[in-house]
């Protein structure tokens, strides 16, 4: 693993044990959370005790070869694989790490089924601590100009390998210095304002918080000069799903004429998909909604709809930076090129 | 005052005093506050206990009516007049409505001078809440064919004569039968989730509340017929600000060839700024995004960007409706009009 540039990880594998960072409760606690096999693992994810796409893979992939090294057989194999991928519906990430695990296991011997998952959890692992740095120098190359950055949820150490990917191109923009970095709150569960806030405080980057639906104004009005975010599912054609409230950033930088660049590993790209209407939008609990720090926002009971992603049209991002090189939607095969 | 078909009212006024809920307790307390004067009513603007830009001008004109009548003479008119009239930057209905009761009073002679203010400011309730009635009207009538409507802050009887400006349009097509609103819950003080679904729950309107990010991409997906907000100023061109969070709607609607539409009574607009580039935009304390319910919602000390409004352009405008009828922008001369 290539971390020297980072001072933590939000996963921790000591070769046999996955120890996650409980982010539901940063940034007021930082609690590590020991995972054994497939459930725990399914129910961190869910809960969003890990979350990012890139890192949920990594967890997926550790967690279903912790469920097999307990119980080497075909049948907690599939059993895992299921449980894990369905713990989310929308990052492709948790589902590509998961089957990469499985036919590994598949591929080796009854003795030997337990060693081959966890060598492939691990490769994915440090597949994504490589990603991370190569999205860095792709992105910050790009970017060379950009001094105000905007950007939405968190997509640092605590969402992707390494320095994570649209975090890590602001770092290493930030190391050659003069970034200030607006970050959105991110509501319904603060990932911006909790965990961003974080990274950068940590890192030493200028920042400020705003709430989401101030962003584009301050877009419009030119304190920005580019717009920077991550990924959950990228379609064959650059669509792209992300961290609800991300589509509005799009609109807004493009009216401002500024770039709006989508950072993020390759394999967040879903070549099987034509294009973004057909990725499912997970939809969470109104009560994420309806109350926050056990405090009401609303009445009880009030109806909530709360997707958590929303889909970006190719035509409004200016470009995709992976680990493989940065293509420009909406040119279908140089998204799908970065595959090759 | 024509209120028949509200059952309620955010201010009291008894011909001496004047009462208004404490719009920052609701919608766990329904308490009233007691005001006496300039000083008082406006700390109670500037603490959004009452809010909405012609709200703001009702109380504002009320405060000036009783700061007068209790020291009656030209120094105390004129220190009211300058204290109102600081009390907050964007909303020009607060600057219109002490600016009248101040000529109505200095047009009065020295022992009429109470009388006639207290009769500017009735005048200008009275007003409100006839132009309230109107633009439901004009509104209803303009949006005829709307069912799923999206709106944001709150636009109600807590925020304009009457029962509101936008909202009062989404009542009118309520009666009609067969309306589903989205409120954007309006970070960070919530106006949406606080005020605008206890309005909407009380007039048994069917809605769903949502994170301000998540409303640009319901519209994409074909969720909304019509966005409909109100206004906090509008420039002579049509260019319109209002509750931060406000642009990104307009974008979004015009992406998906829907209306957007600006409900607002004609005090709101002011022919004196050309566009909206010379609108003062607030911005209000970091803390107010820094936490919520008393619970952190980052790391302490962060710093925070808290403009309190953004601005849409009026070439996103579908229409403009206020109590004199409906303006389609950029149509300057028709906006103008509007005032005649």
């Amino acid at each position: 693993m290539s971390v020297a540039t980072q001072s933590y990880s939000a996963v921790r594998w000591d070769g046999r044990r996955l120890e996650v960072i409980d982010q539901t409760l940063l940034p007021g606690t930082e609690a590590w959370l020991a995972l054994e096999g497939a459930q725990d693992t399914a129910d961190a994810i869910r809960r969003l005790a890990v979350r990012g796409a890139p890192l949920i893979g990594v967890a997926a992939a550790y967690g279903l070869a912790m469920e097999v090294a307990a119980q080497p057989g075909l049948g907690a194999l599939e059993r895992g694989w299921e449980t894990l991928r369905a713990a989310r519906p929308t990052a492709v990430n948790l589902a590509h790490a998961v089957d990469r695990v499985r036919a590994a296991a598949l591929a080796a011997g009854p003795t030997t089924m337990a060693a081959a998952a966890r060598a492939e959890a691990q490769r994915i692992h440090a597949e994504e601590d490589t990603a991370s740095e190569a999205i860095a120098v792709h992105g910050a190359h790009l970017l060379a100009g950009a001094r105000r950055i905007a950007t939405h949820c968190n997509t640092g150490a605590l969402a992707a390998g390494g320095r994570g990917s649209a975090l890590a191109i602001i770092l290493a923009l930030h190391e050659r210095g003069g970034v200030h970095v607006l970050a959105g709150e991110t509501r319904p569960l603060l990932q911006g304002a909790r965990l961003t806030v974080w990274e950068l405080a940590r890192a030493g980057v200028p920042h400020a918080l705003v709430v989401d639906g101030a962003m584009a104004g301050l877009i419009r009005r030119g304190e920005v000069d580019a717009v920077v975010v991550g990924c959950d599912r990228v379609a064959a054609n650059g669509d792209t799903a992300n961290k609800v409230g991300t589509y509005p950033l799009a609109l807004a930088a493009r009216a401002a004429g500024i770039p709006f660049v989508v950072a993020g590993p390759s394999s967040t790209i879903d070549p099987d998909l034509p294009d973004g209407e057909r990725i499912e939008i997970e939809e969470r609990d109104g009560d994420e909604v309806r109350a926050f720090g056990g405090a009401a926002t609303t009445l009880p009971n009030t109806e909530v709809r709360n997707p958590a992603f929303d889909v970006t049209p190719a035509a409004l991002v200016s470009a995709l930076v992976t680990e493989r090189g940065v293509a420009r939607p909406p040119d279908a095969a140089a998204i799908v090129a970065l595959l090759a």
